[in-house]
């Protein structure tokens, strides 16, 4: 009897992560002769833990399944469900028992370190117990934090729209440019600046905005931003600089804390203020020119307007090659890529044990900052630059654009 | 002997801005047995002054020109420059000697209100001293708040941007659907709400988010709000709200306002935060709910990713419009736009007297808002709508938009 598919979606969203659900539930249902029913677990493993389940084929029929490479978030919905440690947790034989029950031979999990860990738990619990399910999880963070693979899905998009975006910022900062400005932009990235790095993707010319970029691999120095920022609009009068929202000083303490200082607003709570609308309000205090901050906030990880061509693609076949490798039986694996060559961009797509991946962080290489840490070297254009490459065309209706949904 | 033409650009930037630019200068470099050279001012009628302007024929040649079609922001430079109110004042024969030594005999000034009152005082000085110099204003402004005319260019691409991010961003609200969530999205409009109310465009069906829309043409109330949000959460649990930055109570304080009950930060400031994180706080005190705000920031008014190609088309027209009205002896004019129908969307190119225009505030009908003020009605969809239509397609470079700037 053939076994059935399930696949759940985990974490924070990203423009792609639906492209590698259509990635496995189309591999899955074209491959009729291996596989039962392909099943969605909705709100990921702690919706399937309330039998919380779609067949995935209508979908197909309907036209949906097309909809859902161009949609952002998690088609699914998502959970942020972390499993217990100690294996002999009832909580896996309740789900070990929802698999046999629902006859599940293979199980994907699509997500960031913290879905590789339940793929970790459950391949282990699998192999504890002597059961057959592979279980294999399908890489998505637009952090690229991920080790042992050289990107993850979701990041070129997110990338893509940063330099984008920055690239219009600036465009939009310069327009009173018989005026000195400064506009700083806070973007996602708590550990590593892979998503801030992406900034310099959006300069037109050498020297061009954003000028300073500051990214968590490094410390902060508040003096010495002072002066880069006083010496830097000498030349570039309207200018932009790039923040991970988590830079420190360097006794690890986020730049935002320093904002706590301001006390507690109308409703008691401590009004703690981004990196940016701290960082403003020291370059306004100090330097007395003008200045904004933008925060790029979710738009990052959900816009459809710049998704990345490369990572939609690599997005749909990690979730090919997923399923394909769960058939020849690879199990507590995730997909990972590796890379031959940035020109021509090449990549192979391979599996890594999943044990390795999960709950590490991949930051940027030091030897990618440049030294005084207000800038990325040429080795992260060259490794970036293939990730945001090409164009996809989404569909409208009445000139917005058509997202699938479940209804 | 044939009159040389100068066109500038003035007020805040819009995604199309710089298609009217092109609309201008396309169509008088194409007239040249009716005019001389023409002249593009760096940063309007303040550079002007300062004697800063380029001939705009080499960017036909170079093309350049076809590039700023799709390039946002204020390819010119920008001012925000008040002429003043007596016309006795020297600074008028300043200018109308710069002219005449440039033999100028048509100027184009594209902008808002306050560029519109420029346009009103050159040609009231241009014939109260016998000058037969053309003034002619270009309207644009993404608040869509000029009298006079059916709407302004800049509108409809702010307006698709912001209906394509709002859907977007309740996507991405929705992944952890099985939790409730309050996301607020605060819009750009200080006086006028037609930027939020365009977020009514995001809904994929009826009753789809954004649930609550409040602009400043209505008063808002702190605890209707609350009782709205609370009621709205539980048929939508994962709720967006949209709200104009000006919103304000019955006695015209600015919502905004109240946070300032804060204090002061570090530095020194009144902590002034937005609506936005305002709402934010208040509905996180009092409903204990998961919240997060969004401020759409200047996106809005620089993205290149959501052009509307209707708004697009119609920049670029206005702006060959005002040569050809400029020709045939007009002046102290502004072109606008009357429309016979909605379905088909039908407008004609027409022109207002600039005097009417200027620092007049068009703000949305109270008849196309909802009676508890918390959404707009059909009308207002059938107004907009038409506006955001049709997709352009803007060249790339190294996969992110390729933009036209002065060199």
């Amino acid at each position: 009897m053939k076994k059935n598919v399930i696949v759940g979606q985990s974490g924070g969203p990203t423009a792609v992560i639906n492209a590698s659900l259509y990635g496995v539930v189309y591999e899955a249902l074209n491959r009729e002769d291996s596989f039962g029913t392909v099943y969605g677990m909705i709100n990921g493993i702690e919706g399937f833990l309330n039998d919380r389940c779609m067949d995935m084929k209508p979908l197909e029929l309907s036209g949906e399944l097309e909809l859902i490479k161009t949609t952002p978030g998690s088609y699914l919905g998502s959970c942020r469900y972390k499993l217990p440690e100690n294996l002999d947790n009832p909580v896996y034989a309740t789900l070990f028992e929802k698999f046999h029950a629902m006859n599940i031979g293979y199980f994907f999990y699509i997500g960031g370190n913290d879905s590789m860990d339940t793929v970790s738990k459950l391949s282990r619990y699998a192999e504890k117990t002597g059961s057959d399910i592979k279980v294999i999880g399908i890489p998505k963070t637009i952090d690229n934090d991920l080790v042992e693979t050289d990107h993850t899905p979701g990041f070129g998009s997110a990338a893509k729209y940063i330099a984008s975006t920055v690239r219009e910022i600036g465009i939009d900062a310069s327009v009173y440019d018989n005026k000195k400005s400064v506009t700083i932009v806070e973007i996602m990235g708590r550990h590593a600046g892979w998503l801030a790095a992406a900034s310099a993707l959006a300069r037109k010319f050498d020297g061009d905005n954003p000028v300073l970029i500051y990214l968590p691999e490094t410390d902060f120095d508040q003096e010495l931003f002072l002066k880069k920022v006083a010496e830097a609009l000498e030349t570039t009068p309207n200018l932009v600089v790039c923040i991970s929202e988590g830079i420190h000083d360097k006794n690890g303490t986020f730049i935002c804390e320093f904002s706590s200082d301001i006390g507690v607003d109308a409703f008691g709570h401590k009004m703690l203020t981004g990196s940016g609308k701290y960082l403003e309000n020291l370059v306004k205090d100090r330097l007395g020119v003008k200045v904004r901050s933008i925060e790029l906030n979710v738009c990052q990880r959900c816009s459809s307007t710049m998704l990345s061509g490369t990572d939609q693609k690599e997005a749909i076949a990690s979730g090919a090659y997923g399923v394909q490798c769960a058939l020849e039986g690879e199990t507590g694996k995730m997909i990972a890529f590796k890379r031959s060559s940035d020109e021509p961009y090449t990549i192979d797509y391979v599996t890594a044990d999943v044990n390795l991946i999960c709950n590490q962080e991949k930051t940027i290489p030091l030897d990618w900052i440049t030294k005084d840490g207000t800038d990325v070297s040429q080795e992260f254009i060259a490794y970036a630059q293939p990730l945001i490459q090409g164009e996809v065309n989404v569909p409208t209706e009445k000139g917005v654009p058509k997202f699938a949904f479940r209804k």
